[in-house]
C-alpha cells in the first residue's frame, strides 16, 4: 500500500455496468515523509475519505478484495484513513 | 484507475482467438492537470470511447472484469469516460 | 498491452517443465511513434510472430489467458501482430 | 521479493473490515547493496518484523498468500526477517 | 520475463512457514545485451540456478505458477536457466 491525498471527485457518467454506484477520488500521491507529490491515481473508496484526508490505498487485484470492490473492473481502492504513522520513533504525520 | 486520451485505433488481424471482436484503441497516457504525455497503453474498450475522448483504464488483471474482457489475454480496459475532475474544489477538466 | 518488436529468440533448455514447447521471443519494446527502445521484455508466443514483426504483448496474470500460457509461469505472451495504428487519424504504422 | 527496513509504524482506524488485527509497517526500499533508498511501501506483517530490521517482502496478489493476508485489500506483505546475504561469494549484509 | 544473473544467496530463518524448503536467490538484472545493471530481485528457484548464471524470471501471479511456488507469498520466480540468445540474428549470449 502506499500513502496518497484526496484531492478531488471523478464524475463518469458513461461507464462498465459494475461501476455503478463507486465512488472514484482522485488521489495524489504522498511520499514517506508526506509530502505530496505530482504522481497520481484513481480510486474506488471503500472507507468515505474526505477532501484533503492522507489514506492507504492498495492496487491491482488487491483492490478488489473489499465489498464494493469485488469482481469489478478496479484496480485501486482507498482501504483506509491514516490516523498517523512515524519514522525512527519520531512521529512524521497525525491527522 | 488513470486518465488516458485516446488517440487511436489499433489493427491486428492476427491475433490470440480471444481478441476476435476486441476494439483495440491506442490510449496516451494523461496527468492529473489534463495533460497527454508521451507513455501509451492499448486498451480494449468496453465503453464505446471516441477519438479524443478523455478516459478511464484499468490495468492488469482488473482489466478482465468486464463482460467483453473476460478470460481473455488483455491488460487494459477502457472502463469510463470521463465527464468531468476537479482537484481542491477547482474544476481541472470538463468534457 | 504495449507496442513491441521481435528482435529475437531466447533459448532455455534448463527450464520449469511447464514451459516445454513454448517459443520464447525476445521482443524491444516500440513507443507509440513506432520506435523501438533499449527496455525488453521475453515474451511466450501465441501467434507466431517472426523476427522484426510489430506485436502486441500482454504482461502479468493476463499474459496467462491464452491455451499454450495457461497455467504457465510466464508473464508476458505476445498476442497479436499488428497490421496498423494511427494517431489523430494519420498512419503511425503500417505492416 | 526485495529487501526493505522496517522503519515505523501507521495507524489507521477508520479502514476497512477487513483489514482488523492487521499491523501495517513502514518500509523503506532497500537496493541489493543494503542501503536504504527514499521509496518505501506500507505492508502487513505476517513475520513480527521489529523496527529497524531488514525483511523480505512480496507485493501484488503474492501478498495475500499468507494466512493473515488472505483475502483482504492487502498489496505489500513482510514475509521473512532477512538474516544475511552475499554477492559473489562476499558477505553483504549479516543480521 | 527477464534476464538476471545470479549473484548471491538470501538466508532468512524467521519467516512465513510456507517459505519453508524455498531457495531464495538474489538475482541482478540483466538488460537485453547481457549486461547486469543495479536493479535486482529475490526470486524462489525453481530450477536450481547456480551462482553466476544468467536466468529467466517470472514475477507477479506467475511466479506461483510452478510446483514449489503454488500458492506461497512469492512474487518472483527463476523459472529457466538461459543457454543463449540472438538480436537480429548476432549471437548476443551463450553459456
Amino acid at each position: 500500500m502506499l500513502f496518497g491525498k484526496v484531492v478531488g471527485t471523478v464524475v463518469a457518467s458513461q461507464k462498465d455496468p459494475k461501476l455503478e454506484g463507486l465512488k472514484l477520488q482522485l488521489v495524489a500521491g504522498v511520499d514517506s515523509r508526506g509530502k505530496a507529490g505530482q504522481n497520481y491515481v484513481v480510486a474506488a473508496d471503500s472507507v468515505g475519505a474526505g477532501q484533503g484526508e492522507i489514506v492507504l490505498y492498495a492496487t491491482g487485484s488487491s483492490a478488489r478484495q473489499t465489498d464494493i470492490t469485488n469482481n469489478k473492473p478496479v484496480d485501486a481502492v482507498i482501504m483506509a484513513i491514516v490516523d498517523q504513522w512515524d519514522i525512527d520513533d519520531k512521529l512524521v504525520f497525525k491527522k
